[in-house]
């Protein structure tokens, strides 16, 4: 049985607990938040605490916490020679105190409060500086169902980058594509098979395989009168430069 | 038993082929292709043919074709009084020769020719003058599983302009996405669960609440140390105007 103490009562803190606390082989024994509130509804299934100077012996402490305060949190445990992780895409292993072992425990996903998630489809990416504490890690990840990923701080921040196009830029263009449909009173809904066709083709082939499309195709007439009907200049914006970019992409002029 | 006399070649009218097919209320006649070796393969099955002067009668004539041909097979058909559409997003009704009765029959759905597709899975807009043909248009699309939306044109251009950003634009931020996780040797696969959690998220909410990360945030900070790490000018360039866009978006500065 590994014990872990948890840091933090934000999204990536909660969906963790939630994955947690059902696996057998992997125990919270102590969930900490600097705002006892945050976490106060789950006093009755786990010891909670607000004091960061005295808490339990674990064998791992996962700090989900945002970027810029891991480095501080890391450095005020009281303790040294225990394994820490964090659970950032961007933020250095070294940023966590010398005074520990350190890893990085990055599961690679959007997590919203609101919206359950299946943990067991998350992807988790690993790092430690001892083989030890990479085992320990993967054990953690293997008992929550997740397929673990040992990698490097260069290729951690690559994924987290590039996560940021894949989620946060591709739902902004979720969002024009929503807008577009009202300004005609169209119905957004029917667009929904189209999006997860998009999402789901890539296990079939590679995005730069299955583009399709006027941009692709070169078909000026049709970007022309695309431009035409969009009224809005950020919304030209992007339909220009993603055209551009696909057109580079392919070799079109 | 409705007849059909399909028009075209291309991934569409393949498409489409496969999915009557197998439908027992709604039948091929006749399959018309310009140049004969692209569907002779399917001559056991079928009846083809390459002259368009000489096609059998049918209930419904789906001209597949590209979107700058239309107009023109509408006018070459050798009749009058029958009910003619095309199976386009963006052209409008009236392009068919008015000797026909006209309408549109437009799958909302990107096409590759060796990606198989769950067709019923597939939205139909439809578009018609008169209220028989509508539903003429509505049981064939019913017949083939499929959810049947009545769309006015202006309706169905925003649709497909839609698309163009759902679709295309997506397929290209992933496409970006794939090349930062290769310029790292950090594998495309791992984004794989995001993507798909990303696309289906709408189901549950919008895309505007559905959004996270750096640009929602406006963290400063992050945006800056992301944007470093892009080497390649589209890349940042697509980056700064989506981070814009979301900004735009979300009232952050």
């Amino acid at each position: 049985m590994i014990s872990i103490t948890l840091i933090g009562s934000g999204n990536v803190a909660t969906h963790l607990y939630n994955a947690i606390k059902n696996c057998e082989t992997i125990v919270i024994n102590e969930w900490f938040s600097r705002n006892l509130t945050q976490i106060s509804k789950y006093s009755n299934e786990v010891s909670i605490t607000s004091d960061l100077q005295n808490l339990k012996e674990s064998d791992v402490y996962i700090i989900a916490v945002s970027d810029d305060a891991i480095e501080d949190v890391s450095k005020q445990l009281p303790f040294k020679d225990r394994l820490v992780v964090h659970t950032s895409g961007s933020v250095r292993l070294y940023d966590i105190d010398m005074k520990h072992k350190r890893g990085v425990f990055y599961p690679l996903q959007s997590f919203s409060k609101d919206v359950d998630l299946e943990f067991s489809e998350v992807p988790i990416c690993v790092e430690a500086l001892r083989k030890e504490d990479f085992n320990t890690l993967k054990t953690i990840g293997e008992a929550l169902g997740c397929i673990i990923h040992k990698v490097n701080t260069n290729q951690r921040k690559a994924l987290h980058l590039a996560a940021v196009f894949a989620n946060n830029f591709t739902n902004q263009i979720y969002r024009i594509a929503h807008e577009i449909c009202e300004s005609q009173s169209a119905e957004f809904d029917i667009l929904k098979p189209l999006i997860k066709e998009t999402a789901r083709k890539i296990d079939d082939v590679s995005p730069y395989k299955a583009q399709t499309g006027p941009a692709k195709r070169g078909d000026k007439k049709t970007i022309k009168k695309q431009l035409k009907m969009l009224d809005n200049e950020m919304q030209k914006d992007v339909y220009e430069l993603l055209t551009k970019s696909i057109k580079q992409t392919h070799g079109q002029r």
